[in-house]
């Protein structure tokens, strides 16, 4: 509801041309869908261009199908995540260009004829790094996520700063992206070294991978925020959608 | 030291022009300078266009004027960060070209002749919100360092959650930014509210203000970790440079 | 015991209608019923008008069966609290008049012939919000509570600041109530920007919906207890029963 | 800016008595005042009724010095909180009828000729209790805050829990309360135990009185948020002025 | 190994009645016996007149029958803790003379013909007391080990401080008791209570009974760190077993 | 107020020596002094012969004289802990018979003519132990509070665990104490070292002396909590007084 | 990659021996083995004559078994760490040589023909003690790591300081070790004994035995950190493997 | 007191040589000398041939000068280590012999005639490394201590991991080193990219350098502990000492 709509608004108030109770409606009534459970936001979709996303962890499994089945109706492409592979079978089951993911536990639908437009991006590419074998997960959801929304994407894994020269090797291949994932669970050093190698900006991601000390991701989530190379910013533990959705928008 | 460099030096070595163990040194030596204290990263600085940052909390009064000395010796521009007003006396009194920003902290030095090239980001700009009157500081470092390293700033400060309508009040402003810093304490709550509205990256930094269940400004971070808002990526406690720093990149 | 009481039975005492045996017994006695795994505090109910309440969470289904069985011989209206759909099962079949909501997990049994006296609490009403679809079990058992207790309620879901014209767009149910309670996991945000907003008490309610970094809910509870609005006071991790019991003491 | 303000606006707009641009204007223009380090939210002030406040803590002497005497101009009443004596004397030389709470540390700006409007709550009080004589400080802050919005306010103070019958001595007064606000530090037992006893609304405060495991508070903090009492609510740790201002908007 | 037996040993190598090679064996060899996963340490039992103690969780079920079995053949008496049911039934099937205690979770082996000696501590008592329904397996836990060791034990439960009258109703047996085991979930409050009513030493045992701020118990155990009554001494989360046995060392 | 003297109360009554509203007031009214900033709890030192005691530490210099001076025209004996040297000083000067133990920082005040009573403990003894020279000054807290109340005490300072022997060559005076207090910062090993050896009871109080991951005596409290010995509870951090008293409570 | 092998290929370059583009490649590929989902580091095997490790904890089945395969055919023997038991079976099956310690959890592959070189570290030994039965598996962890990669290794299991003569009576092995692990839960006190006793470096173990206040091991991991014995170094909670990793360096 | 001369003790007892009562006496009189405020373990020294080491902080200025002073007359060497200047200046009045390090804020007293005996370790170094200009402090702390106790140490410092070019060109240096102690503050990465880069022990030293979330060195303090490089152990933040007595034990 920007200014210029309220103008436009305003004149056709003046005019006449709209009564004052439908100008007070529409000024009021807010481009949503309420189907009980929950209030889909309709309009940051239009407004932004990008995928919808649905957050399915904590959610029924009735509650996931509806409101990716009802988003499906308004989009060319939603997203879910945090997708069991059950419920993605009951919602591929019930919509229509369900493609799932399940190293990453996504499921994106795609509106029929529609393609992802990786053009958009020229050739600037997102650079996703991990540092062990069990982070690939996280990892996944970054790259997916990306990917979903337009973005060329790189995947480097197993880099972890234990053997150095793996990640060196890919020195050139990093150093030319346009914005970095890196993920990294136990002590998270591999952003602070990355971060140190390149001029662009390094989206850390913690994961919870780790025992005792790391507390479910704690320790790489504070060694994350510390980090002494400039250009490094962090998203929640194990937050792989949130990292390729930021950035996306940086690459964009 | 890209692939590039060294084939050239490979293919001097090949034609006789690079006696071995020149090139061997040459491929050992690395660009810093040493001066005791610390290993200045000449090399960084070369390689990434920025200037040279000095992080002086911890730094004895001594090594802080010794490394800024030494660093505008080589650079055309070098920030100081973390500086306390008697700091960035000595600091001017042994260096030429000394802005102090007091309120930010932070101490510039420009080689006389110089001057920012704000024009490279066209239009674009980085803009700077912060919930209340205590946040200033923290707001002030991003946006000097950000506007240090040559993007155009915007600032609104004191646009906290509890009076909505000044923070909508921006909305056209915010809305326009290229990348937005939002800096909070307390509660921590104004970047997702702003994430919501916007569909550019949101920089989030939390401060150390507040009191009691604060701790010191976990609780801003914590919330700001678990935005709700996607497109948030989070900073150390009160690190305005940091956020500044990574604004710029995604500027730039 | 109030004064009164007790200067009754002095008379009594004094006027020898009471034998001193029997005053030191009423004057020992208290009114609550020892069934050995528990002392029900019968006087409270009385005292209060309340319904008495039994917190399920954490007692064999034997003990659940008994003590709601015993409060509902003294009661005209019993709640139970955190109940699982069995052990609702096995109270239903061994008391009268139960009725359970699964949604918020509470077992209501009221007294034939007994009806809710909303009228009780004229027009006032108190407004019970939450952030997301995940939320809703938490929002719910506040409600169902306060309306238990006998006081209208009105209710808002998956209202988060994230997407602020879904609440906005409530402003007036929400300004017109007499008390709110506010459910929000992840950052918690909400009851701040709700806060700001209205000029009757808040009762903000963290819950442990989040992952990560939300640490089972600590994240909310401390963005809450910091928050920036006037007027906004916490209950414990996922105690909608607690904000419900709260609300309605105001709501009276 | 209600609907009724709104479908004001837009009549005079249809009737010509108000031109689209003043019409945009006034839809556009919020009701505060920037002065640089604050946008003043005047309007809040308006809608509610209560006095203005300004948290002192963070605030260079200069900033609350300015921000108090520019809302004195605007309101009837304005309060200062955690202000200490020194600040208390600066912004005494600068504004008109200031009376300062040193134990509260609270400072009050009365317009000539306004006084408090006790009546408007009746017979009705908030009671403030505290457990200890170090709680007293926090326990005025709550008690003048309410008095300064126009409660009546009763108070016990240092009647902890290890001497219950200093407690049971005050019962009367206690159970005609029509708010507590319960204060203490340490085990932060006393809300429970008055929760317990009480049908109207808790309103409890931890403290940061204590030493060792109390660490600043949170042992009180998490006592509080976990009482097995029912209609108990918490604020932040020393908050006093929350709990005040909570008080009054359930009393009023 | 105390002084007098050094001394003998000494006297009868001086007398040649004991060989060198001897005493020196005497000397180094302890009284313990090494079963492999355990060594198990015979001389405390035999020195101190207690009876032994096995700590069942994070052991095996045939450690737990093995150490149980071997204690029982030196031992009138041994106790095991933390015993599941199924456990039981093992160590009931291979060891003579065992007891369950279900609530407690605590196994007692009695050598046939041996007694509790409840006259060693003549009419002097524990008293265990809880404050919930959900703490009574950790206060049996505490009764049942001084009963085992030999004290006499009242018991009395659900007397939670949000309804005191339940509490003040037991006064004379309380006040009456050596010593006090007063266990408590939530906010811990009750030991504080208990411990201004009585001049004789409280042990307080926090319990995990709770949830969300309670963090498995923190909270009650803080509390109890932080008493404002003196006289009371904490226990580990949950450690019934080492209150009742340190209750047993003072009562004896 | 016990069921004798209540009974008694209630035979005047009926006898007609007591009228109605005296009874009705002595059953109401309870022994304290209100002196503004506290309710001396008068009834408590009667009741159990001990002495009074004030916690300094977040009182003012005035509360403290005035409370201590209030107590001491009420009983024999008054202590006050964390007292520092000035206030101490202020202390003596408005009260008679004044001692002060600087390393306790206790100040006692012993009624002209009374003599402490170590008689009464017969030959028993409580035993203060402490692992590090940092430690003594709780430990001094301890000692010095025991004695004050009338028990015998015996000190050995500077046995830490890294030297073992230290220990072992107390172990006579160790093992014919009646009960341990155990004092020890860092890793708070000693408690249970000591808890192998006796068959006492041991009261472990945790200090804050250490550095870094001791978090100003968090490792050592959890250590004792976890004391793999039994029969060792457990005081809050640096609380030398509450050892001290509790263990005079079980040595009398 | 060291300066030797570095100038050797640049001697080939000039010399003509070496072609630019191979010299270049054989700079650039660095010797692991990419096998998608992890970057095996074949060269730190070769370069410290240790077997290879795999940590199983975190990765699928089907990655466990292919990582250990891959490595069996590079080297002469392969560590896996944290092997459930049915993954063991399924390694075992795919893979020659396999032995499986079910109390470590470790899986060790020997190439047919090899043996331990025990010789290696000669008369020298490293000795694992532990504190309870519940903490042999981590000690055992230690133990198998030391001893495949060729050290000697004594044990002694159950000797917690509860009952110091079990350990005493250790004391000759335990003196005449080159290197001492000292694993411990609950309160993790043995460390600090043991380092007192010995003039050999110890690596402490905090294990996540324990209950209540142990929070995971927190409780012996903070103790550990701050022992009063100089000497002791500490390993992450539960790492058995990483501390006999760390004596096999310091034994060799 | 080791089993040889035990027996040899033994052996006198039986020829007679020695009267039981001297025995008896030697056996139990043990090798420390007790000065009020500590009992000196001088035992220790003269077995393991290590300087005494005396811990200042905490310590008044007199038990400080008493202690070195002491422990100087025994010993040939003695450290004492967090020694404020003032208090070295006092010390050094009070004994002779005595080099401060200012930097390390050690002081070292040596025996005059007495030199350092290096050759004891051969060619053998430890090598400290420190991640930054403010970790110098520690780092000096660890490289005086293993020096002051024989060992030759090499020195890099300021070569985090951000400018890893600067670490890699002391590679040679790193890799021939006996034994390496890595400090570093912030995100505490160092150490992990050393372990991976070497054969030899690791010891991992936090500082509590950084702000915010670093949490005065527990993020640094995780992360090493979390390293995901096999062979690095753990001291307590800014233990330098500790770090330097270990490695000189295991360099030795």
């Amino acid at each position: 509801m920007d200014a210029l709509r309220l103008k436009q608004i305003l004149e056709e108030v003046k005019s006449g041309d709209l009564p004052v109770d439908e100008a007070l409606s529409s000024l009021r009534t807010l481009p949503y869908d309420d189907i009980g459970c929950a209030k889909l936001d309709l309009h940051r979709g239009i407004r932004t261009g990008f995928p919808e996303v649905v957050f399915c962890q904590g959610k029924t499994d009735e509650q996931a199908v509806d409101i990716v089945k009802r988003l499906a109706g308004h989009h060319t492409k939603v997203l879910a995540t945090r997708v069991a592979p059950e419920v993605a079978g009951k919602i591929a089951a019930a919509v229509d260009g369900c493609t799932y993911h399940s190293l990453a536990r996504i499921l994106v639908v795609d509106k029929p004829g529609e393609k992802p437009d990786h053009a958009a991006t020229d050739g600037r590419y997102v650079m996703v790094l991990c540092a062990g074998t069990a982070d690939i997960s996280v990892a996944e959801e970054a790259a997916i996520t990306a990917e979903s929304m337009g973005s060329r994407v790189e995947r480097s894994y197993d880099v972890g700063v234990a053997g150095l020269h793996r990640l060196l090797d890919q020195r050139d291949r990093i150093m030319q992206a346009n914005v970095l994932v890196v993920v990294a669970g136990m002590e998270g050093a591999l952003p602070s070294v990355v971060g140190g190698m390149v001029s662009c900006p390094v989206i850390a991601v913690p994961t919870s991978v780790g025992y005792g000390a790391s507390f479910g991701g704690l320790a790489a989530l504070l060694a994350m925020l510390n980090s002494c190379a400039a250009g490094v910013a962090v998203m929640n533990i194990d937050n792989g959608f949130g990292a390729g959705y930021f950035a996306h928008l940086v690459n964009r």
